[in-house]
């Protein structure tokens, strides 16, 4: 048997394949619409933020060398908003957070530790602190700064920080367009009975949500019918598509359409992966558009769509950053019969363990709808209980 | 000064709350349409799933007792899809993965263990294993069986299985609506140019996108303007709101409009948290509608609502598991001077170690975009380096 591929290798060719066809078309969005894209260009800082000095608290700002332990007089209110008078010497001025800053004052207290005095002056019963709950101008980012990098994929915490720094709109990657394939005479859509044989199409709906998710544009073409020259016509009819992905076992055997047809079109290579599920993985090409195969079977298309065909698709939009976080959590399992294969299994952390789903192998899309993540399990090594194992949340992985 | 709430006390006051008003109104929409959506009723299996044995692997199907040594002929041929005859006793099938047993089959040996003989017979190379390869009938699910449990946030997973089941749409609950209020005289929005003291709102772009993630439906209202009479014409106009969203700092404070206003209409409740950042938290109700006010700093509206308007907002759509996963994970840093309220941190995990970002204060927003996720930190409580300490994926929480 031909010596199997480990995920690494496989991912860094699938890697390097997107890093050389980077999608490089860029659009305007607005800011309210840009959430879950890819930044185009750098965002660089246009204006010092915070634009001037500002108080932590509510409270009372002051020079801090005006204090000298005798009670201050308010010389002015300074609301958020507000442009306030430089602060004269000698006193202080009522502050709310948010608001900045007088010319001169250097230091809040906040009011909890501030006692009005009959005049209206101002005692602080605490030592004070120089430059205490001043947020200083420019703190977040400077005038020119670079704030965001290209391929910087845009989220809540994104479009918040572009907004602070007044942007109106973003220049984003265009969506990748997929154009996603089934094949499998056995499949039927929902809504449609059943005939011998037959059973419903997952994974298109697996991997066209997942898809969305990710930012793509999914052209869904469906079940490909088992005739050579139906699917050549949707092949050619695939114009402008940036990825083939497919499902069903592309391969090169006698009832393989569709990798028959790719193999005399292009390129193809077959991939033997050493990771359960998920071992075969179909790597093609149809007239210049890359086509990648998964398995069928719903749990190997799961595993391979999100540890190969993920950070290939997100890589193919510029992010640099697309391995999933992985983190270490001690196993609640033993393992004492270790395959040769690295094995992928359906897990919930429970009192910061880690706890394997019972039926792995037949309940499988229920066993990952019940999981939080995934546990990697390395080829050839014994589990112990009590032994950390590597935890992939599906968070960081179906997103 | 009040005892400080502790963030359990505060959540489970909120999800009780919420679970006392959870969303009612469900919907049925198409699967494609039913991603980030909540099902709204318990999805049972319609069929047995898979509705009958199948094979794993492309090999041969035989009747385990049949393999005596001798190589068996192979008396049909069966294909994924199509609708086998018994199997002939004394024979085996050519089967390919996903393909119905024949009857009488029990068993599939995978085709790299066999070897064809001159006459077309097989020879099965290695030890057969009794009811090997073969997925069984309702081994995925079984007709009736409860497969997803009401209030599941619906994912790519969860569509897959539902579409295994030959589901063709879902009921799920109504999106929860939510108006979304800034108050703060100092917030400009993106594009108007800044005068003294102001700043941008950014805020309302990370919330706004936030709670589309959460499946909400956004009233957007801008910033409110600090005028007691426009407010109330905008509470006023709020009709079929589930809940007020507010930042800014709603107090009572003599430039809270907002705060004034709710105090007077109804109930409001000012809760000081034992958490930082993210000391104050309003909770109100205006004419029956819940209110939530979140700080306006932008750290503390970020952490205030993932860790208490989120599982809210996940809890009012009958979702039974709103908090998110934390894993222990050593600290590579050290904090030698706790303070008294919890502390949540931009970390990022680096070679298995939780790391800080140096600049947690100023660079409030620039910190979590460069974060992986929260880490907290009890209160009072020493840290050394490689110490555990519990880190929040940012996929956890902001999804």
């Amino acid at each position: 048997m031909a010596k199997l591929m480990t995920l690494e290798e496989a991912r860094e060719a699938l890697l390097l394949q997107a890093s050389r066809e980077r999608l490089t078309t860029s659009e305007r969005v607005a800011l309210g619409e840009a959430d879950g894209r890819v930044l185009a260009e750098p965002l660089h800082a246009a204006l010092d933020l915070p634009p001037w000095p500002n108080s932590a608290m509510d409270g009372y700002a002051l020079r801090f060398e005006d204090w000298v332990g005798v009670p201050l007089p308010v010389s002015q209110k300074i609301f958020a908003g507000s442009a306030p008078a430089p602060l004269q010497s000698g006193t202080c001025a009522r502050i709310f957070t948010g608001a900045p800053l007088p010319e001169g004052a250097d230091t809040v207290e906040m009011q909890e530790n501030t006692r009005l005095a009959a005049d209206g002056s101002v005692e602080f019963t605490e030592a004070l602190q120089r430059g205490r709950h001043v947020r200083p101008r420019g703190g977040e980012a400077q005038t020119g700064e670079l704030v965001l990098e290209r391929g910087t994929r845009l989220g809540p915490v994104e479009l918040a920080l572009a907004a602070s720094l007044g942007a109106v709109e973003l220049a984003v990657v265009r969506r990748p367009r997929v154009a996603l394939l089934s094949t499998g005479d056995e499949l039927r859509e929902p809504g449609s009975p059943l005939g011998p044989g037959q059973i419903y199409n997952s994974n298109r709906y697996l991997l066209a949500s997942w898809l969305r998710r990710l930012g793509c544009a999914v052209q869904d073409e469906g079940v490909l019918a088992d005739d050579p020259q139906q699917i050549r016509e949707v092949l050619d009819s695939l114009k402008d598509v940036d990825l083939i992905l497919a499902t069903g076992g592309v391969s090169v055997g006698e009832a393989d359409y569709l990798g028959q047809i790719l193999q005399s079109s292009g390129e193809l290579t077959l991939w033997k992966l050493a990771i359960k599920p998920g071992k075969p993985l179909t790597c093609a090409r149809y007239q210049d558009t890359p086509v990648i195969g998964l398995p069928g079977n719903p749990a190997s298309a799961l595993v391979t769509f999100g540890l190969l065909a993920r950070p290939y698709l997100l890589r193919r939009l510029g992010i640099e950053r697309v391995i999933p976080l992985a983190l270490e959590v001690p196993a609640k399992f033993e393992r004492s019969r270790p395959g040769n294969r690295r094995e992928f299994m359906q897990a919930r952390v429970v009192e910061g363990r880690v706890v394997l789903h019972e039926n792995q192998s037949s309940a499988v899309l229920r066993s990952a709808a019940w999981a939080d993540g995934l546990v990697e399990l390395p080829e050839g090594q014994v589990i112990l209980p009590g032994q950390p194992v590597r935890f992939i949340p599906y968070s960081e992985l179906i997103d």
